[in-house]
């Protein structure tokens, strides 16, 4: 959908898939009392164990239960696709991209024996039975299989059942582009969006009738072909922070805030001692900073905007904001 | 003056200085080409050093020279105090707090072999010489020994040579009060404010004349008397971020955002072997949260609106919040 | 078996158990070409979730796997048992460790929506078909039913597969015990030992027959009963790497090094705002850093003491350190 | 002199020397009551504000005034030679550093507004008057001004007060060389060596004649030709723990344990967008691994065997580790 955040363009798609080679999948879960899901975020189709991206976390607010991020920390790479899903489901997504890498690997004649998914997750507890845990592998390599440029956004995967602003929140995208020395770059972002209270709602001046608190989540991934080393990722992703808060949240004390992003530059070995990277030149930085604090706010108006009302576990409708920006 | 940022009670001065004992005190120096000056927050009017107060820090973007963090982060306490200047002038005025801290404590029968000063500092060299460095013992012990409850803001002490969004900046602060169990808590913000780029700035829409790209830095102290600990006290610092990002920042490269917090909240000696600490429990933490996002709001614009319209070393003319404001 | 390491007293155990109310459990995994397990640490015997104790990690080398410590770090607080397994059994022991605290929570009519799980990992790829995951619900309840103050020490539980300076590693534990103004206080450490190069090595001249690099792992749990904020806390696990140093290990790459700890000392509610807490003077904290530091030496040693030979998957015998210390 | 320190060669001069451009300066201060110093080390002769190098911090325990870390942290480039002096004397020597870098910028017609001067420090209270803050720009600038690729080792500069595991301590280097894909690279420590309680000691059986405490601090500066980035070289500092841990000390906590280092591999621009690194494979990462912990360990050896006695303030006598090792 249309909206006017910043002043930079956008790809072709306005979403996190402009940057080349990056791919989404979703599977929902609509059965019993579950409306949940996974959604899967690929930097490339190959294998990426054996080719592994540069990639870095921060962690805004870590009342969350994001798993992988020890690793990507110290060596500064993703090895996984990056999964996100609701907060009891990480261990059963965690497994099953296990078994992902080791069926990826050994098809290529390689036996796995270590490996680092990157599982993150938002609590989708108001709207589904999250103790039922229904995300398996099937549903993980559904995900994994349809992959693909184009996806859904709104209710669908590992946004099927949050809530955003005490509206109906989940999957949105955007993306930015840039020039640097006659080439163009793109930054993309993927949010995941369960965070916010109603009244602190910013962009319009909705009735505020909901007395609901800051909990909930919020995981935002960046994807971006711009070649940056993981200290410079970490600088562009701390800016998520941004656009997340020009929605005016002030990062609840329940509410996990978490970004994951990678680059899909390449990393060209050279001879058996070394790798040779190209980096930003350090004083460009504001190019990425100020893409990604726009694609993250409008991802996150996005997820809202493709959302379709729905109602809670025990019965309260949830709105939508498509719904409130109608004239009425 | 008066604004209406948020939904919290400020309160009685709406300064940081509502903390109960916190103390602000100013030199600025106006002679040559520097238009500098020094500004403390002392936590309480006594020996720091031997009564220290729990204190926590927050890197933003660490484009910054703020010595003092090291101890700070690994202690969890605050022994002199704050002092925020120029760039360039870190190393005098760290000196100075050396030496008052022994003679401090030379007054109460100590030697003094060890202190950590914190000082903290914006790039004033658009308005100022800042390669002069006029701001040494003098200038210090004035700041100290005037230190007050009321105290002015706008472009005095270490904000008299700051830009903030292509206007004046300067010093601003402001505080928000709340109860928890029957008890009012205060949590008070001091800005330092020279970042920010004029064609971001959110709030008015202001003829967007400037082409200054966004450098400078920002510095935010916070005082409370909520009993935290210093893990606490570090997620109340983190919600800054919300306050600066809602007056439009990108957070710049070249823009060092640092804050510094402490709680006044007392620290019992428990015999010979223990501290006994009361925290907030866990849960309430939204409400500081919230405190230090409208506080860190405020205390940016009121540091634009106290301040007078200035020129820059070059001779171009540095204009005002309050005239922008301005029916014209 | 009888070691002696620092020169502090250990407690009647010698076993991370001395810490009061602290509980063990194991189940070993013996079948088809799997050599494995799960080890559990229960802080007590209560229900986690709702009583939560203090808690930290520390990250020495990152090239690990373990869950949960993104909120471990910001909310200072542990909810669930620490297991530890293998490197890729994490996401199904993370699943079982979900369940059992639903149960848990739901024995006392509980609807848990939302828990944190820490689960710790070594690679034992050289002794055990790790990607056949055989460590699931049924294992891990298990080791929690059968949790208890004494246990078993060497190749057991998660230490099953496990080697260390090119010898078999396994489960170690020791424990050490000082005073605080007329208290008694206990620090234990259980070790995962899966670290190390054979030559290496430092206590004993071993004859220095394994070519074999440093891989593998080592994960440290600590418990104490002394009162420490998780600040103080996460000091005290900064200390492991002597243990860990002392004998002669250089902290290879591919050895994720990992230290979780937590503190049984009481958190009393204070009316429904506060807690209050009791941490130890900063400067005593040289006694539990130094029963940190002996009883992470000794409780490696004592994992290869208690170890009983074994052979690789591909039959290489894999030695014991009881064996090289036998006059020859 | 020489020593048998792990199994890497070390470079012609044993010091961090070895590391072709780098240069160490010192000057001592021997006046009234004051022996202390300043030792500065320049990673190349030129100038490190417009040619930064890529370097990294590591923070063992915090209990120190090191200056400039932030920046560092956030950018991985030092952009002035790192100084080393006594605690109360940090911002004298930072003050001096601006000085310096703002000559040596207007030398070459360019107006500095903004450096990070990085300051190290210990504690020599014991033997000198610590407050008397002796180092000012003319010992700072003499340090600079004699930089060589020879210097002294022991009780000279920074290392002229301190004290070591109870004997006289010093400033120590050591170097260790190995290949990479037929390329030789050298990793150098040099140390400021201040820590350590007596009976802690390790490497000899001395008459543990000393109830000293485990105070005072340790300053590793590193230094290496190998490209690698600012995230891998922190993985290179960490390792300095090993050599610290492997002679006795247990981390104390009054102890200001801290590694800064840089890599002086070339950073060559790119166009104007980029700049073209090369890092090492992270697989091989245990060559520097190795070498920074054996050049530690034999770093601070060296600055305790070059010791001459001394004594303290109050007249007691420091022995040395020379006259330990003498047969008596």
């Amino acid at each position: 959908m249309k909206l006017d955040i910043g002043r930079m363009e956008h790809g072709p798609l306005n979403l996190i898939t402009d940057v080349e080679g990056v791919l989404v999948g979703h599977a929902t879960v609509d059965r019993d009392r579950c409306h949940t899901g996974v959604t899967v975020v690929l930097p490339h189709s190959g294998n990426l164990f054996t080719h592994k991206v540069t990639a870095a976390s921060c962690v805004f607010n870590g009342f969350g239960k994001t798993a992988g991020l020890v690793q990507v920390d110290e060596l500064g790479t993703l090895e996984t696709p990056i999964a996100l899903t609701n907060t009891l489901n990480v261990g059963k997504v965690h497994d099953a991209l296990v078994t992902w890498s080791i069926e990826q690997c050994a098809r290529e004649g390689l036996r796995l024996t270590s490996v680092n998914p990157v599982v993150c997750e938002c609590n989708d507890s108001r709207l589904s039975d999250i103790a039922a845990r229904p995300v398996g592998q099937a549903e993980v390599f559904a995900a994994l299989g349809t992959a693909s440029r184009e996806f859904e956004q709104g209710a669908v995967g590992a946004g099927r059942g949050t809530l955003c602003y005490g509206l109906k929140g989940g999957i949105g995208s955007a993306s930015r582009r840039f020039d640097v020395a006659g080439e163009t770059f793109t930054v993309g972002v993927l949010a995941q969006t369960n965070y916010g209270a109603s009244a602190d709602f910013l962009p319009t001046q909705l009735p505020r009738d909901l007395a609901e608190s800051d909990q909930g989540s919020i995981i935002l991934i960046v994807a971006t072909d711009l070649p940056l080393t993981c200290r410079q990722l970490k600088r562009v992703l701390r800016r998520c922070s941004v656009g997340m808060a020009r929605l005016g949240s002030y990062i609840g004390h329940g509410s996990g805030e978490i970004a994951v992003g990678f680059t899909t530059a390449p990393r060209a070995e050279q001879g058996e001692g070394f790798i040779a990277l190209r980096s930003l030149r350090e004083e460009l930085m504001n190019l990425p900073f100020r893409a990604v604090g726009e694609a993250t706010e409008e991802a996150i108006l996005q997820s809202m905007l493709w959302a379709k009302p729905d109602e809670t576990l025990d019965g309260k409708r949830i709105g939508t904001l498509a719904e409130k920006m109608r004239p009425q």
